[in-house]
């Protein structure tokens, strides 16, 4: 018993979140000791909030105080896209483009055989769903570009071309300031293969 | 507005911890999303207790929740070494060894001129007052291997000595396990100087 037990508790609770082990859970935890008692109670308070309150928006599924959630209320956005996206976080980022205008679709996950994910798991029906019920004319697939995000994409477009909706899928290439010499050779693949006139 | 409030409240919370930016904060604040709620509910009562009832042991200046602190009312420790050390995070350090046996004063803190921190804004005064009122005699510098560490060892050396206390600093040298080609000089030298029979 090295440390006093509201300390050790703190620490242990801290362990719980990814990516912090015994070392940087010690450091929080005396970092909050020193903290203003304001900012303690205003980050528990924050941690209860987040938990209680959100929970997914019936429409699109991603995170959301309201329900339907800001972004499916708003009427000004273009209701013939809808963009599919894996995560909420995958959400937050298009936003920050400023230069999506439609809708959006959170799968919560990608079909992971491995894993035991398939697409009963993930949310693909409610898609299959809302491309029945609303004037949808294009469907972008922006799932990670890795091998269960291709996976997903492929399934579903495989299953919502037949509804004659336009299927497209987020570009490969070479992140801007990125350098050539440093790119794998996939993604110089997908960038030649992915060429456009000028 | 990317995030619902009740996840940019939390973000923001995670923010304000040391070596959390945004990118780690978005991330913690997911992972909570998705954590059991009675995880979230013992991690935001672990800040508020260890904020609230934490305070410094009157003896020897550690957290606590206890006053005097566990270590100081354990009669079966020797009451006549004392060994100062900078922060509470020390103290358990020396603990984790197994190997010291007496008693412990936490500084909050070394000398700093350029900080402007001097002796009266550490608890230097308060170590004085146990020397003349226990039976010490040994004292112990653990105070960090650098600068202020070392400023702050030499002076409490030159204060203690006229009480006829032995005053000893803690070894300097290569760490065990490391290896002498890559010790800086100062290390090397310093385990030179320290060099034992055997």
């Amino acid at each position: 018993m090295f440390y006093p037990e509201p300390v050790s508790k703190l620490i242990d609770g801290f362990m719980k979140l990814p990516g912090i082990g015994p070392k940087t859970a010690g450091r929080l935890a005396f970092f909050v000791l020193n903290m203003k008692e304001d900012d303690v109670l205003d980050l528990a308070k924050a941690l209860v909030n987040a938990k209680r309150q959100l929970h997914y928006c019936s429409v699109c599924n991603n995170i959301t105080d309201l329900d339907p959630c800001h972004i499916c209320r708003d009427k000004r956005r273009d209701g013939s896209i809808i963009c599919v996206v894996q995560e909420p976080r995958d959400v937050v980022a298009m936003e920050k483009t400023r230069e999506f205008e439609g809708y959006y679709h959170v799968l919560h996950g990608a079909i992971s055989p491995m894993d035991g994910i398939g697409p009963e798991d993930i949310r693909i029906p409610d898609l299959l769903k809302r491309l029945g019920d609303e004037q949808v004319k294009e469907v972008i697939l922006a799932t990670n570009p890795n091998i269960e995000g291709e996976a997903t994409a492929m399934y579903i477009s495989r299953l919502i071309k037949p509804f004659g909706i336009r299927v497209t899928r987020i570009a490969h290439g070479l992140p801007v300031g990125g350098d050539l010499e440093y790119a794998d050779e996939v993604t110089l693949t997908k960038a030649l293969e992915g060429r456009r006139d000028l």
